[in-house]
């Protein structure tokens, strides 16, 4: 896991967000020339893949400023600090669906972009799904609409590019080969 | 794709990267709010899912800084500017492998982390591969090293966490359910 290993001998700050931060590293590239890397920092995040009754899909619109368009995604939500990333799939699946859910089972957890940042996202499934009864608020400056789809449904999505990023096309694959 | 479009009012660039730019937006919300969006912009990239003719995947380790560790990827390369995502997809292919291809097949697209990126990347299937003769080289700060594995092997490697990002784990079920 340290194969190839690039060591820090700078590290200079340049800006301290609410969500991301942003660092340059010098480092020592193996063959002992220096390269400069640029890092966004983020907390990481959970996604949901949620299966109704039904079968079906829960899925979340927003709009994505960094894209200038509403995508649809499986619900997802940043790590709070000293959550645990199963607490806040629960959370922001109540949060952003109304739904609560019997069984939640972790899936497996990916770096989005590992060339330039470190957010790690953590996928669960949620079944057996309930309506809870006093939907929690969403953050105050989050806008989404709610939908169910059939996994032909969601495919058809994928290609208008309506479902257009990278923990939703993981989630349709994945439904589509555990589907049976 | 406009539903709860987020307008910009004032927009304040922070950095300008080699790889990645980071900007500051304040925006109005759909209910007449402001907020304040973070920004990475940063070219887009291509990623090949490469089957030899025995079936297997081909795959690449390198060392991500951002993520302090070495990862086993699908070979993936930024988009070069007027450079079209295909002649991305046969360069990288072709630099991190020594492979070339005689089919190169348009998957889908996808933004990585759409909550604070505008990153898309372009997913690629290559067969009917071939060693070129004079492999291409790698650019200076880059070091990989070459693997080819069974589907089961790759999802042996999910498991275990040494293949840890999302197309790789994207690329993976890809295989799956395509492999029949």
């Amino acid at each position: 896991m340290k194969k190839f290993e690039e060591k820090s001998i700078r590290s200079e700050s340049i800006y301290e967000g609410k969500v991301v931060s942003l660092k340059i590293d010098d480092v020592i590239l193996p063959n002992g020339k220096e390269a400069k890397r640029e890092i966004i920092n983020h907390p990481g995040a959970v996604a949901i893949i949620a299966i109704s009754d039904e079968g079906k899909l829960v899925l979340v619109e927003q709009y994505r400023k960094a894209l200038e368009r509403s995508i649809i995604e499986i619900p997802a939500g940043k790590l709070e600090k000293g959550e645990a990333p199963e607490q806040t799939a629960r959370r922001e699946l109540e949060e952003e669906t109304g739904y609560g859910c019997q069984n939640l089972t972790y899936v497996q957890s990916f770096a989005t972009s590992p060339g330039f940042a470190d957010e790690i996202i953590h996928i669960f499934v949620a079944t057996d799904l309930y309506q809870i009864e006093e939907k929690a608020a969403l953050d105050e400056d989050e806008f989404v609409s709610l939908m169910e789809v059939t996994v032909e449904e969601a495919e058809k999505m994928v290609k208008d590019q309506r479902i257009f990023d990278a923990k939703t096309a993981f989630a349709v694959l994945w439904m589509k080969l555990n589907k049976a």
